[in-house]
Formats: structure tokens, sequence, C-alpha cells
């Protein structure tokens, strides 16, 4: 850390999921005095095919210091896990350049380990939001592998926060300051008009927000590749059953999303896509808009967990992509079966909206994490932090 | 896993050390009869620069099913970054060509991860020899981060396996196997004669084993990243002040590496090596002899700790690299000043062998891990074990 | 070359048009006793973005040998150098697996490039078609620089195999064949059936193509970068301004395509696109049919020059991509303008079909390269045949 | 170009030889008032295998701009294949940074066509130098290639001038200024005292350069690959028999230097070096000093054709990698067979100095570059310019 001037505090950004759960950091640290921010966009953020999201996050005022182009197209296993590497080719020299005194790096994607490795190689400290959570997908063992690699640890909730230190994070970097995701949220004006969506563009049916609709979004699950499509397939046909408005979502950019798209695409083709609206991506603040206001929100977004708690949201979660995953009372599970879906999404539609439940924050996080960034000492050599009591040794197996 | 056939095992052997520690892990496996070998040659094991260990690993009867070059000269953290990247680009076309049932990757290097990552995102179970270990540079994170990307550990001692259960591995998965760099040593004819070395050239002065002789083998600390030269040359004036005869090992491909060359290099230059001899690599079996035969062992590799255990050799481990790793009473510890470590030096060559220690293992390490390879049935998507007690909970900082 | 065995010949082909202008000789090669065909799939070719046209080749009946990925999303003047530099990672593995004798490349694309320099480095033969053409967009450069680094030369007319010899390659080298992509034309049924279309989806309105219909395919010119979003929109203008309906093809992966992908989504989402039809990717030979119908080919492809002089299209060529090509009389040319544009269109239509014009070749293209495949004997040293006469030597300017 | 302000000329140096044929050039465009020098340190030239020439660099007062690293290890073909994608992959990221109005590239490596082709994709005008000469290895099909991607061309005779107009470039752009290692020749001085190499260090037999001494610098030929060990043992045995001193280089990073360096170290190591000394990097005006005083240059370096024919260096010039290059007497050819380069060094060093040639240029070619630089006005759309005689017509085959 600089003994002068201020701390540079530099977080990658590499999609529109990544953008809304880290904007009220950047936004924390551009006003902080003692810290100085820098952004990259990188990856789908600044792609067309993933609606661009890098156009709103400028028009928030935040102009990337560095572009970086690092999607292999494909989207299989083994392009995934090039991109990846493709990302550890560009980072380095973004980082080289831009001289960071702590990288960011949000979350459980491939674009988050090539951050957190790009940084930990370089000796430049790494903080990591949303660690100690719990899911399905590839994304559940990457989120745990940053967390061996980061140096602050800003997770989301007290269970996520004290599984963090479990794994052996010394709980002097550990700080539960709530998710920034909710800091949106309760900020955020969630009146609805007629209007909000007609500067966005999208596909499709027009949609009227003032009418009930269903939310789909729905991402590949790539522990479970070769199956995107008959997953999609069955929530449309669940949803196409229900009769109300859909907005739907293109998905993020994983392995199996090209089938997950061909899917919706096919829907479409068919004819079967009566009343949908497609959109590649909103302005994070909409999307909290349409999350308070839908009649219920089908898919396996975490966004349905985590923003939807605090307000309440209706939703149907399928599939095993937030197994586990910490939730309130609006989420329901349900299998990747038509019939199942369309019930519980019926069930949903007529219990209505639910409590809000702050277990993901109060919306307060991105000024916590600014405020620690600008005292916190980071040790770059890590140390583990393991108590090992008896019965932990018992368990060994030769 | 395959119904029917032989389950295809893939090691990926990437440096001189991971083959040592590999090796009879290989043997087992060719050996097993529901089990198929495939070896990929990678990164330093197949350059000249660094003594082409993979001519040793032919010798052996390996021969590569797929070789790879991923590492971007020049050392530093930044290319250590960007070596990361190229191995992320390359491993998978490997993987895909090959169609591993399983993926073995060892210990703790760039090429570890990069392995890990690449078979993760591409649902291939990962085996994981080493983890739970501790030590300093950037390999302390590393190798944890691995992991919590594998799918079954092999860790060489009790306590490693412990840690790996306490950060959150299933203990179904874990198996405490001793390290298979113990097999070779307790397999391994320790007599040393005269002519031992000289077919595997090196330069400078020559050796004759049958004298007392000093081994060093001191690689860059990568959170240290700009001190290896002057580290380095600590070492070398210890060892000089001695006045035995030297067999000094070029260090292994890290961030630094060419400064710790360049040390050597110019300490040589000088006129300062007399009596110096300079090796690239030497055959796994012949080193243990070298390390059964050394008035001491000098430098940072974890050798000294882990087959020195085995061997009782006299070692003085300097600085943080291997700091916290677990040890039998053969080495003693020293700050990088040369005077200090003459001492150091003096003391153990003083002392002289100590007794066997089997903290990593008995020799059997191998087939114990062909075995369980054979009979295992890894999960691809992995969850998370942690029973999160009262104290746990209450370190969380606000 | 192998003096035993058949002579293994590997095709690298990379995206739709290098399909339909390559697939006879790849027919060819897999029939002749001599010859083994070994095909790699790689960039735009294996992806959904650009129709898939791999679907359409393993209808065909070739199998890939190896499916590369290489394309760097973004479509920017960088993503395209490092799509090519990614290509260079990918293709050497490929060669080295494969061991082609010969490396078949098509045209004048950064994955023709990119081939041509990942063989050339490797001392494998590089066989290149359709050398010696003129044009606009970065593709006049890459052309020639490909006949610099080839060691046979398959040009497409006279004139062309003229040039490649007047840039100093070898006469012995270049064989004047006739384009493979006229011999796909001259064997085609070219009959139409309203129901031609059905089974290739796309989007839009549905097309009767036993109707009058537009045939419109405008890719970004490299060297203007910036200008597609506009340049598609005078285009898409001008043919709404016709009346007719309009089959429009999303454009290649070129710098800049994302603009032009832009400008027509928009165009659609403005509700301009009425009777237009939008497609991927269709199968050569039913692409060849529909240009065999069309009222008028509109746009910027060679093929409006290449298949569409063999087939009389009537064809309106924009801006300066094909600049300089050899043409027939079939084609007119427009600036950047609708109001040019549309009147070029409305005289097209008018004079209607021209005769048929063979400066591309008879439809023999495909066997005739096999067979000198087989029997030619290249060497991997280049040596420039120049004969420099008196007035070359006077233009030399200080 | 832009309309204020100065140009801004991005020279990307990447090689020892890079440096001393482009060193005048970087110092007239830091002194033209109306230009504005870049420089990219990258590749072999950055690193400490090859002597780190940067600092040499650095010490003549330019600083890099960015430095890029890019050769990744092996030396094969596919690696040097690989290097040239890796390049591509930095490049761009540079180039969008520096945003040059003209990039400057060197002869004929790896690097040089890297450097033209990111240059030319993203639409930035490339200067050329050597372009039009002819030679064996990969080189020879390379730089031709670079010329055809080239927008201004700075060949250093007349002949080659010709050959880059023959071949098809606009005269317009041609610029025969003569080489700019010829600047620093006739600028050097050339005294020589004994303690000049003093500071320089290098390993073996010291040399006393007032003595009569040999100066041996050989490269790999890709297109012989596998023959380079052989090669230079026949070439150190043929020195070696001379009984002269002798000052060997190291080779430069191509496919097979591993191979020739190996093959340097092990006659080494055999005790066969006695009176070498080994230099892996010296300045270029010192380097020129020893080729002024040489008893004879040996091997296949293009210095003894191009910077020996103005000193008149006795030369004996071994295989076909400078087959075909123009030259002046001071050069004998030999094959790779020791008695006939015995025979041959003893001719020459019989002979004595030439008289100096100067058909590489006079001396002023820096100075002419910038002034071009500085006012040429390039086109980025490249057009052929071949007028087609009667007689090349006539050639083509089928």
């Amino acid at each position: 850390m600089p003994e002068h001037g201020r701390r540079k505090i530099c977080a990658v950004v590499a999609s529109r999921a990544n953008y809304a759960r880290i904007k009220t950091v950047l936004q924390a640290v551009r006003e902080h005095p003692e810290l100085e921010l820098q952004v990259v966009a990188g990856a789908s953020l600044v792609l067309e095919r993933f609606g661009n999201a890098v156009d709103v996050m400028e028009l928030d005022g935040f102009t990337p210091d560095a572009t970086i182009r690092f999607i292999i197209e494909g989207e299989t296993p083994a392009t995934m896990a090039k991109s990846t590497g493709l990302g550890l080719l560009e980072l380095p020299t973004v980082f080289e350049l831009l001289k960071p005194d702590v990288v960011i790096t949000v979350a459980d994607r491939f674009e988050t380990i090539a951050t957190a490795i790009a940084a930990a190689y370089m000796n430049i400290p790494v903080a990591h939001t949303q660690g100690g959570e719990v899911s399905g997908s590839i994304d559940e063992s990457v989120r745990h592998a940053v967390t061996k690699l980061a140096h602050v640890h800003f997770p989301a909730t007290e269970l996520a926060a004290r599984r963090v230190i479990a794994m052996g994070e010394d709980p002097e970097t550990v700080f539960n300051v709530g998710c920034p995701s909710i800091d949106l949220v309760a900020r955020a004006d969630l009146g609805l008009r007629a209007d909000v969506l007609a500067q966005f563009g999208g596909t499709g049916s027009p949609i009227d927000p003032e009418q009930p609709f269903v939310l789909v979004m729905q991402h590949p699950v790539t522990t479970e590749y070769g199956q995107g499509l008959e997953q999609i397939e069955e929530t449309l046909e669940a949803v196409a059953s229900i009769g109300l408005q859909a907005l739907v979502f293109w998905p993020n950019v994983d392995a199996g999303s090209d089938q997950v798209a061909k899917g919706i695409r096919r829907f479409r083709e068919l004819g079967r896509a009566h009343g949908f609206h497609f959109f590649r991506n909103l302005p994070p603040e909409v999307f909290v808009r349409l999350m308070a206001h839908t009649a219920c929100m089908v898919g396996n977004s975490s966004a349905a967990l985590r923003e939807g708690a605090f307000l309440g949201t209706p939703a149907v979660t399928i599939g095993t992509r937030q197994r586990n995953r910490e939730r309130a009372t609006n989420v329901v599970d349900a299998g990747h079966d038509r019939a199942e879906i369309a019930a519980a999404i019926r069930a949903q539609i007529a219990h209505g909206a639910y409590p809000s439940a702050h277990l993901f924050g109060d919306g307060s996080a991105g000024s916590k994490v600014a405020e620690i960034l600008a005292e916190f000492e980071p040790r770059i050599q890590k140390t583990l932090h393991l108590e090992l009591g008896v019965e932990a040794s018992g368990s060994a197996r030769r």
C-alpha cells in the first residue's frame, strides 16, 4: 500500500450481474477521499450479444480505465476454461499499466478467478465479494477457490462470513458488510410506469409492466452441460402455460449458454412465445423495479434469492444452480419439469409478495467496503488460519 | 466414470519436482488392471533451460501422450500469471483429445492451478496431491485454491488431511496416503559411488561425491519478488565460506528465477564458485542419493523437509518459502544472512545425519492412490462440508 | 511428402464462405486414391451466432478431424488481430496432432493467414486458393501476404494466376484451376420450390421464393471501421424502398460486424423490416439456388462477382469491398447512398438475368486441385522468382 | 495521420539484431521536430537468456513505452508459430494504448509479421525495413509477406527496392534509403583496445581483441529444423582447428536455437572450447568494432553480408540461410562440413580485409526514414500495382 497518495482500488467488472453487485462499491470508492477508483471492463460486459452492459455503466459515470475482450466464443466447457486463460493473458497487462493497490473481484465466475489469480501472482492484494456462499454449478468450486486466493473478504451474510473463516481465512480479513446489490434495491425508486421499458428495446411482444408479468432468467448449469436446451424448454413451456406476459432474459456467457439461447430462439421460431418479450440487458435499477412488481420470478438466477429476499419477490427457482444457497421465504424450488414448474408459479402468483428479509444486508455495503479498503492493511503472504479440533482429526481416512 | 473399460487417469507433469512427487503414482496406475495411464508433459519439464526432465521421465518408460509448451519466458510476476493463462489455453485441447476420466494435478504451482481449472470447468474430476500443507510464497494460496477445485484429495500427512477436511472438503474424498516422493526414497538404492554423477553433465568444478559436499537448491519467493538476486548471493557466499564442495541446482521457473539464476551466474563469473558444480536436473533417484549423503542441504526446497525427513538429511532452510511447513527434526531455519546461514550449516555438518522420520508416509503412497482411483466414485458437483460451531460464528467482524 | 502411404491433405475450413469455396476440393481429395483428407473446422464455422455452418459440412459427410474455437468476441480491429493470434496458438497443436503433408488455406481472411503462418513455420507446405485476386478491405493485403507464404497456388482465374506469378512466385507452383465454388454452381439443381427454405429456420417474415425477392449480404469493410452501421442502413433502406421480399444474411465475423448486425437489428426493431427474412447460414447449394432466382443481389459479397458471373445474377455491389475485383457484366456498382443503391437495384431488376460468364472457371476446379496435390512435389524453402526488367528498376525512388 | 500535433512513430524492437538495424532510425525520429517516437520492447530483446539487449537500448536513451513478453519457450517450429500468436495477442493491446500513427517493423522475423498483422488489421500504417531482400530459412517467406502487409517500404538496396516494386507495391511507397545498420557502422569508432570487452562479461576463456580472433555467429535454419546441433558442431570444430581465439555468440530465438545452444554447450562441456569466449549480446557499436577487426567472421548471420560489406570483413557464410542474399566480395560460402569450412576460413584469413562496398547504403538511412515518415501520406487501403506484360501471362500453367 502506498504511504502517500490515495489507494488505487481497481474493480474488474465483467458481466451485467457483476455490475449490479458491485455498483455501489464503485460509487463509494469514487467518493472516498483516500481512495482512487479504477474500473476495468471486460468479458461479456463489453459484448453486444450480452447487451453491452458497459453502456449502462458508462451512463452511471464509470468510464473504464481499460477495456479487455477475452470471451472465446462457443460457450463449451473447453472455451470457458480457455476464456479464463485468455483473461489471464490480458489482465496482467492491465494491472502492470494501472498499478492498483487493491484489486476487487466479484462473486464466482471464470472472470472472477482469472482476476484473482492474475492479481495474486502479481502480489496485488485481492478483495473478494460474495465469498462463503454455497450453490450448484462450477460456481460453487470457483467461489471457494477465489476465497483461498483473496486477501480481504466481503461476504454478504453472517453465515457466509462464518464459512469463509471456517475455511481457514484470517478472521481479521473477513468483513460481513452485506451485499452491495441490496444497496441498490434499498435506494431504488420502485415505481413502475407503463413506459419504463420503452427505451431499452429488446424484441418480441410489447410488455405492459402495469399488467401482471412473469420474469424469466435462466442460465446454463455447467456441471449439467448438454442439458441446457431441454431445461429452458421446460421452463418456457411452463411459463407459456400460465398465460401471463413474460419478460425473458438471454442467459449469461457460460458453458451451455448457446444451448439455452438456442432453446429460446427455437421456442420463438415455433411461434410459442406469444406475449413474451426478450431482453439482453437492463440497467440494474430497472431490473430491480421489475423484480419488485413481477407476479413471479422464474429460473435459476441468484437475484431471486438475493435481491428477491429484500424485495419479497415471489420466485420459483429451478434445478440445482442455487441449491443450498441461503434464502428467505420468498423462494420455492422446482425440478426441470414443466408441470412442476407451472404449479409452483401458480402457487407463487396466488401467494403474492413476501415480507422483506434482510439476510443479505441492509443497504450499506458499498460504503462499508470503501471504508475498510481505505484502512485495511493487507499482507501479501497469506497464512492458513485453522484450529484443528479433535473431531476433525478423526475423520481423515486411509 | 465409464461403465465399461478402464478408467483413464491423466497426470499432468510440469516440472522436475512434479515428476519426483508423482512418479510412483504413474507406475502404480500403469500397472493397475482397471486403470489406463495418460501422461501430459508440459511447462518446464520439457525445456532445455530446466534440464529437459522429460528425458528422465521417458527413460522411465513414460512417453507423454501429449506435450505442451506454455512457459512465457521472462519469469516476472506478470509472466507467471500469463503462463497460467497459456496453460489454460493449451490444456483443454489436450483434455478434449485424451478424454480422461480423472486428471491428477500435483502440489501448488501455476501449472497445478491451470490444470485444476481446466479440468474442473470441463467436468472432469480432479485428483490433487499435497493438499493441506502450509508454506510461504504464492504456493500457499494456490495450494488451497486447488483444494477447493479438486474432487478427490491425496494429502501427504495426517495433519494435512485434517486441514483439507477442515477447509470444507467432504471427508469421504480425503485420503491420507503419504507422499509418493517418499516411495521413491524408500525404494532407492542409496549407495553413492564416485562416478554416479559422471553421466549427467552439468558445469563447473568436478565433484567427488565420496567426499563431503553441500547440496544447494534455492528458488525465488514470489511474494518477495525483487529480492532473489540478493537472497541467492547470501546463500552462495555462506556456502563458499564453508570450504566444502558444493552441488548447486538452478532454480525452477517462477517469478524471480531469472534473478536467482543471474545471481548464480554472476557468482560464477566473479570466480567465487570454486569447488561448485551446477546442475539443471537429475533423475529423482539420483537426487535422493545425494540427499542421503550430503553433509548439509541448503536453500528453500521442500525436499529438505519432505524427503529429508525420511532420509534424516541435515538441512538449513532459508527464508520464508517453507515457513510453517510440517517438518521433522532434521531442519534448522536461517534468515537471508550469510553469517547466520554459514553458522547453521556448520552446526548441521557437525551434527550429522538425523534419525528417519515417517511423517510424510511410509513408501506406499503410489499404490494407495491407484487403488483409490480405481474404486472411488467422484461427484462432479462439489458441495461444501462445513459444520459451523458457535465459536466460528463469533469471529466474523463487521 | 511421405514416400509411402497416402498424402494427408488438411483443409482448414473457418467460415460458411470458406466452405462453399472449398467443398468440391474436399470431395475430390476424399475420393482420390492417393490422398487422405483431413478437415479442421474452426472460427465462425463452429459458432451458433454464424449459423453453425459446420452442421451443413457434417451433413455433407465431412466430420472434422479437429474443431478449434478461436474467435475472440467483439469484432473490433483489435479482436480481429487477436483472433488471428489465438488461431496461431491453436493451429500448431492441431498440425502436430494430424501431421498433414499439405495444408490448404482458403482466400483472404484472418483465419487464412493464421493457417498459412502456422503451417509455414512448421515446415508444412501450404496450398492456397483464390490468390492473385484484388479487392478492397484488409482482405486485399492479407490475400497477397498469404501468397508469399504459400508453396502451391490455385488461383481462380487466368488473370489472378498471372498476378501471382508476377509477384514472384515460381510459375511451376501456380495452377489456374478455376474456383471450386463454380463447381458447386455448375452441378447444382437450380430449381427453387416454395418450400425450399422451410427447413432452415431464420427469423422475420416468411418468404415465398417463387415470388420476386432481393438477396442482401453485406459485410463490414475493415479499412472503413466505424462506418458499418451507417452503411447497412443505407442498403436496408434502399431495399425496403423497392417493395419486394428480401432475404437478408447476417454479416461474417470481421471487425465491424457487430455494427452491421446492430444496424440490421435496429432496422428490424424499428419495424422497418416488413417482408424481410433473416438467415445466419444456408447450405451452399441452397444459397446458389437463391442466387439463380433472385431479382437482384445486393451488398458487397464476392459471391455476386464470382458465382454470380456464372449464374448471370443481376447484382448491385456497394462500396469499396469488391473494388477492382475481376467481374463479368452482371454487376453494377453503387456508393453507400440509399437513392443510388435503390436506382441501381431497380435497373438490375428491370434488366433481368445476364448470360453466364466462365471467368472463374468451368466447374472442374475440385478434381484438378486433387490431381495436382497428388503429384506435386513442393519445396519447403521458397525462392523468389522475379526477373527484373529495366523499367522496373527505374521506378525506385529515393 | 493527425492534422495537429506530431506524428507518433512506434517502432517494435524485438531482438538484439532488430535493434542494431533500427537504432539510427529511432535516433532520427526522436530528433525530428514533427515526429514523436514510441518504442515497444519485446520478445528476446527483454530476455536474460538472450542477453537482455533492452539494457543496451535503455543506455542509449530509449526507454520502452511498453514492454511485452511473448516468447513461448521451447524453440520448436510449433512454438515459433505460437509465439507469433502470442505476439498478436499482446501487440493490439499496446497499439490501442499508444495510438501510433505509424508502426515500424523490422526485417523478417516472427515478431516482424506479428507486428505487421496487428497494425494492418488495426488500420495503422505499417512501415517496413529490409523488404525485397532474398535469403533462405522461413525468413524468406515472412519478409515478402510483410511487404504485402506494409504501407511504406524502406528497402536497403536498389535491387531490393526494385523487387518490392516488382511484387506489386506502389512505387510511390518504396524508398531505397540504405540500411540503418550501415549508419551505425559509418559513424562507429572502430578502434579496438584490449579492454573493450571487459565490461560485457560473457563466459569462457578471456579474449585479447588485439590478437587475431574469429567471430562466430550461427543461427538455426528453420526450414532445416532438426539439423542445428550437427550444423553448429561442424562450425565449431572447424573454428577450433584454426587455432585462433574465437568469440562465439549464442543463437537468436528461432525454431532450433535450443539445438544450436545445446551444441555449443556440449562442445564446451567436452573441453573442446579452448580459447573460446561466449557472449549473449553486445552493444551494436561494440559488435561492429569486432567485425572491423576479426580475422574472419564465420556462421550464417546476415551481418557478414550487410555490415560486413561496408567494413570489408572477411567472412565465411555457411549453409543456406543467406542463400541468394545480395553481397559484396567479402563473403565466401561453405557447406556444413568442417573441412570445407576450415579451408574457407584459412583462405579468408590469408586474404585479409576487403575494400568497403556501399551496396547497403552510405550511412544516412536513419535520417532519410525520419524525413519520409514526417511527410508521407499513407493510404490504409492498399492496392496492387502490377502491370502484367505478355510474357508473364504466358507462364501460368494449365
